[in-house]
């Protein structure tokens, strides 16, 4: 998708080379992509290349971040850096360093509704901030082998959501405390996974947060946020692909929302590529940082401890 | 209201008399009513009187409750009954004594869109529940000497919200958590009370469920309900008095929430007293019943201690 | 329905008693209605009762307003008063000769979203009034019995809607063109009926107006207003029972529209009745007018022989 | 618009020249086009060059098609044609006797919730159509120089309306009646011009079409399109950037309606093109052809002759 959004939205970036164990050759030829090879250290060693995107499995990511920004790449890394902070701290190690730009994929960042909320949270329309509450729901669930790899669900999943609640209120997360259950899919129980859960968290401002996430609705691409604040509330409802109204006699239909992270965030993750492209163009830094990828793994870390004791737990700071 | 309500919803119902140490007898005299007391127990031996409804500050409810029903009237009282599960029990044992029919004030029972979404839920058509979210916000804080005598945030507001979990989901609930903070008004920490919650409740059939609770939204009574479950979801959202929605340089501006308790609910409540009068007339249970009052108030019960201990508490049942 | 809004909803009036040559006794009876004729004079000439609300049928209006009038009661009449200006200007007389008050069931007026709209027009907020679009359409078409002896879609049906853009704009009406079609129910042809129409009215502001009018809809009553002003715009959307939202894989349903005027118009039947009391009680002129009657009717009449024509034809005023 | 379409969404087409007597060179060259000219005939000259978009004033239109035409050029060209039949049929034949492709610039046609309306229609899902209504109002007035020179309300503004009938419904127009009005702006009387109109169409099969246009809103683009059938209704309302609702004590606020054409239409422009080059690539024939450019100009012309008769007038077909 990334290499996809590179072609047809960035006339003025070139996408020399892809790489990786799995690449489909195929694709690569019909897309007119110059250089394609199974291998990723043609691409990191590659002089010419200036910025690399990295959508590989989260388990790889630590080293080639770290082998990318000792080839002096800039580096754009897909969420989540790594499953415990000092993979992430690690990797931030060698891009400051390498004094390489870095940014993560957390792309709801870029999501047009989203960022409205935020901006009239920061505009003080709604007051101090009171409760947030985020809606996370997948479509389908992932198969168990993906579910198996993915880090569980507070990395892989929620952690879209940790970073949210700080993107919005610009306020760091004090305690977690997780309720979850395996209510979708019993064979996660096996992997020690869950697919529901209800994440409170505690904000150094004292002010409350609400995550519901699930692996699976059926019914499309959940992702709601409200802000509720001293003097009102701002919220992101879910979007469709249309503005349309059925009435007939079997019922009143809005349109279905958007069917998945693709559909829904089509936009945004063009956006952050252009942002990651802008900083690289003008050396400057990307506004979601090394940092940004680092608190939401403690979170993530919290939330799992805390889920696991069944109590609530301080995130490190 | 429930005086008004009788006297202009109710023309088959006769409203013989009311009484209360507070009571406006002007008021109580242009509404034509034919008895009016400061002395409640001029009602409660009034053998004439076939039913009453309570009305009192809920530190009077159980006295009341005991000395109606030792005096073979029916019983309709608001909530909460007691703020601890003894005193609800009290109140129970003296009704089946007396083999008098008790409802208690759970209005938001008889809300049209909220039993919409439990036949929804109870129909199949969304599935196993996984996850209940309920926001319940009023518009304005009340006064320092309401909050001080109404029991807290848990007994004197939440308890709606456990009753409702209890009436959508048809299911107990095992473990609850509360998050909470004095976010509104600073005073209220000195009488031990907070204005902002969130309670994470673990159901028996190990589906979850939140609700956040505030004193005070300022833009009207925020209102909601979702049932999210394994193949669907169903919500209620909020409602207002009209459908008009107006565009301007401005803006574009829906209709503005119903303001409070009094327009949301104004059927609701009819509608439940409704209930009550035709159990009375029938001699059949009413459907909001007195082991519901308990299980309210041992839900607020366990959310309280949960809060003070900053963790998980089981409820009691 | 106007005598169970009377009986449920005005503790404060007495329906002394019901006429007329169709009446259901047992329902009469069961009401608890002390007395019921099928003889309407009875009741015309009963000294003792001030007002009368006449329901029967619309060609029975102009003798029935009379005779009342004649005896001194306070009538409500429902729309249309006659099928003709003469035959309103009759009925007109009489009630001024007499001098008792007079009320058209214009119900529609008394709707909480019309009154909205009407209210923001005349507040200014959406400027000087450019456009009126007016939706109306029926649930289901009536028996052919009916509309035989209904005057007529114009007559019967949007007479509603001509005194719409009146009460709504404050202005009158020059010129009307009507373009018209029997789309459901071809057997209407033969009755010289139809049973779809879009009427378009031109004000004497220069304001335009359009109304489209069905006879069919099978989801509901739908039931919109919008103005569209030189500052902005004013819409009056459809109404449902519940504000709940499904959402499965089969689809996004919002509730349905009420069905039909009796769930629609529901508060407005009442509202109107109270207007009609308060003004008996206080001796006052109830807002909706002989005048207003008589003018709807005019429209009428020009509209349905602008659709006779297909041309424009102006409005006798 | 079109020039920055093509560079930034087709990367497999060649921008080569643009050109124009009030060509912006400096945005020329910033956009890095190869080439640009204020003379037009550089570029229909150009045997290079396989296809061009016009986009010049409409009274060039036809001129510019039958020289890029009679040069071997596929054209897209910018609606409307002409303003009288005639023009469009000599374009038409110049096209014909050239044998390259056309395609007409009804980009509306390309949005996505007037394409789902399309094809619920075509579905049969809401029966047989009995009433289509189209809203369409620009956000600002133009300046009365554009109007002056744009062929007016009908022929610069409507044309759309016209098409969206075709195109929704599948049907033709059989009759038009025109309502207008000045009533922005008092200057366009001296133009011979109108501002806000309300367009009746009885369609061929009976059928029942109602435009209402207005060249100022001052909250935005109010583009909706309802179609009314034998079954059902389906809608496409307004669309924002967003889907955020603000609430506070000022009120209940959803985001802005899209400003304007550039926004609201973005995909549609992207979409429309997609189909043109798609055409041009695969030699077929775009489904926006020579026919609907005239037939949209004749219900124009209709509509014109209408308003200024003040009656009913048949399209010539």
């Amino acid at each position: 998708m990334h290499a996809e959004n590179i072609i047809f939205h960035f006339p003025d970036v070139l996408l020399k080379a892809v790489a990786g164990p799995n690449l489909d050759e195929k694709w690569a030829e019909s897309m007119g992509i110059p250089e394609y090879f199974s291998d990723e250290n043609r691409v990191i060693h590659d002089s010419e290349i200036e910025a690399v995107v990295i959508a590989a499995p989260s388990p790889t990511h630590v080293a080639l971040i770290k082998s990318c920004a000792q080839n002096g790449k800039h580096i754009y890394c897909e969420k989540p850096i790594a499953f415990e902070p000092e993979g992430v701290m690690e990797a931030i190690e060698a891009i400051e360093a390498a004094g390489v730009l870095f940014q993560v994929g957390f792309n709801r960042r870029f999501d047009p509704s989203f960022m409205r909320v935020r901006e009239i949270v920061q505009s003080g329309k709604i007051g101090k901030t009171h409760v947030i509450k985020i809606t996370n729901r997948d479509p389908k669930r992932p198969t168990l082998a993906y579910a198996g790899r993915s880090g569980g669900l507070f990395f892989d999943f929620c952690i879209h959501d940790f970073d949210m609640v700080r993107y919005i209120s610009g306020c760091e997360i004090k305690t977690v405390y997780s309720a979850g259950a395996v209510l979708i899919d019993p064979e996660l129980e096996n992997l020690g996974d869950i697919d529901t859960a209800l994440i409170t968290l505690q904000m150094t401002d004292n002010s409350l947060c609400v995550i519901d996430v699930s692996r699976e609705t059926n019914y499309g691409y959940d992702q709601q946020v409200e802000v509720f604040g001293s003097k009102g509330s701002i919220r992101a409802l879910n979007t469709s692909p249309t503005s349309t109204i059925l009435s007939t006699a079997e019922g009143v239909f809005t349109d279905n929302l958007h069917y998945s992270f693709v559909e829904r965030y089509k936009e945004a993750y063009i956006t952050e590529l252009r942002e990651f492209f802008t900083s690289v163009r003008n050396q400057t830094l990307p506004h979601v940082t090394g940092q940004d990828a680092l608190q939401a793994v403690k979170i993530a870390q919290a939330a799992e401890l805390s889920f696991k004791k069944n109590s609530p737990v301080d995130v490190e700071r």
